[in-house]
């Protein structure tokens, strides 16, 4: 079986590396930091003392470091002459790629993002069971830009992924992105504008104190994540900004149009027409009825899987098809 | 002791009626439903068999219908003859005003709304301890319009909130409507146009199913009020139509300057500095620091308190003051 080697081992790269283990999957761990290469040692996983000492056991090398520390593993992997597959965490992808093409040409990357995570961090937090049921995004392009090569690495690692009872959802590294900005990034940019609306004196009243003493279930939820490390919050939605624009433009007119609507003749029958189609999205959403089925493992037949909101749940050993579910 | 009848007796009625008896103070209630005044009768509250005769008992008598309901019960109340204080439970307030100057002028109306509410509805869903410690807006005019007369029947509905453990809040109608605007009915156009935005075929990508299935607790939340019923949250936002329009405009204004710092040349740094109000807004809510203090009950002072985000905990009994808490 395939060695994969975790470089980070910070909430998401001691998840991975336990739960791999777990699942049976030989591992090799690496982190800077002396200490947390301790407590992961101390955990029974088998830990290098370099990015080249664990790349070279590896067959498949996870980037589990945050995005500002991806140039520098990439540079070290340069430096060890790293041929095997590689595949990330990061929580977007065309910049990671952008970085992979620059400083590691030519490697056999396949982008990934897990839809996991918690309030705390670090490997304390760990744990090997965070990634069960999450949705994992897997990158891989249309057949007309994707090589066979490469389809063959996005099967390797989907097939890995799927040991960990994930749901490996195939996109572009543009879908990725453009979901998550959706998904992910307008909702810290609604939750941040709502919460700085009642601040005392930011509004066009003065009784910011009165909304906040008002403010209730609704209040609460729609700015939980505003409470997120602004630096943080704004590292993921600018290093995001080519996809986010875009939908943060479409989230904008949405709005406008609502404003427009509560000048109508009669608002209140033109903001139900406004509401619905989110009303329906929402009242469907998870989406609870499933259907199993097979599919030829295409890059095209992959991407359509994914785009309908389906996903990988095993791949066949002759890597001809793979077994998917797709949403009902 | 004043007896107080409560006119609907829904989740929201039937818990006062219930939440009042249990403080001690002669309640009686009244239904349009035969079968919701059979079951206040069985859960031992008293039951009138019209408005007419309900009113004929209290000396305040509290709305607790939906705001399409509101007009026939005033002109019931109208027609009794009623005389007494009149308060209600309607989430706006500007619009009941109008409707109460126009159906029973020279009323003793005194607007409330109780930040409160639960999934369910019903009598049966009614609950006596509802109301503890959530907060009760309570309206009044700044003393250059506001009688001493009005002053001294605000201040009635107020003790008798304060002994349900409710944080009673002094606003105006405005201010009242400007701030639900702010923290509920803004979190409801927000959360409808994030959701609609994930709709498979909505967005300006083709890949709706797969942000559908990548979204996870920030969606979750962001989107929850959604599900709601539209022509319900149409006829709440409908209703606030003149304090949501100015609101929704500043919270496009946010957003568009969030837009704008994402083409700047770094624009991690424009968006960090964006998003601080909304972080420090967000990280100190709900305020934790309260300081108890006495104030003297004059119209102007309680809507200082109110917009500073305190409230009314109890009134002297010579009434010439109340006691009061401010968050730090």
């Amino acid at each position: 079986m395939l060695t994969v080697a975790v470089l980070g081992l910070g909430l998401i790269g001691g998840s991975l590396l336990r739960a791999l283990g777990a699942a049976g999957v030989p591992t090799i761990g690496y982190d800077a930091a002396p200490a947390t290469r301790t407590d992961a040692a101390a955990a029974r996983c088998e830990v290098a003392e370099s990015v080249a000492q664990a790349a070279a056991r590896a067959e498949v090398v996870v980037l589990a470091v945050p995005l500002p520390a991806v140039p520098g593993v990439l540079d070290e992997l340069a430096t060890a002459g790293y041929r095997g597959i590689l595949t990330d965490v990061t929580s977007v992808k065309s910049p990671v790629y952008a970085l992979v093409a620059a400083r590691l040409p030519g490697a056999r990357y396949v982008g990934g993002h897990p839809m996991a995570g918690k309030e705390t961090s670090g490997f304390a937090a760990s744990d090997p069971g965070l990634f069960t049921g999450c949705a994992w995004a897997l990158c891989l392009e249309p057949a007309a830009v994707e090589s066979a090569s490469r389809l063959d690495d996005w099967l390797t690692v989907a097939e890995l992924l799927t040991r960990l009872e994930v749901r490996v959802v195939p996109a572009t590294p543009h879908e990725h992105d453009t979901a998550v900005a959706q998904v992910s990034h307008l909702p810290h940019l609604t939750a941040a504008a709502l919460a700085a609306a009642t601040a005392p004196g930011a509004g066009r009243g003065e009784a910011g104190g009165l909304a906040a003493t008002l403010g209730a279930g609704s209040y609460r939820d729609a700015t939980r994540v505003a409470a997120s490390n602004p630096a943080l919050v704004a590292a993921m939605c600018g290093g995001n900004a080519a996809a986010l624009a875009p939908a943060l433009d479409d989230l904008i007119d949405r709005l406008t149009e609502a404003r427009r609507r509560l000048d109508a003749a009669d608002p209140i029958a033109a903001l139900t027409e406004w509401l619905r189609p989110g009303n329906a999205a929402r009242v469907s959403w998870p989406p609870t009825g499933h259907t199993p089925h097979q599919l030829d493992a295409t890059a095209d037949a992959l991407l359509r899987l994914g785009r309908a909101g389906g996903w990988v749940t095993d791949v066949a050993p002759d890597r001809r098809g793979v077994a998917a579910v797709h949403p009902e």
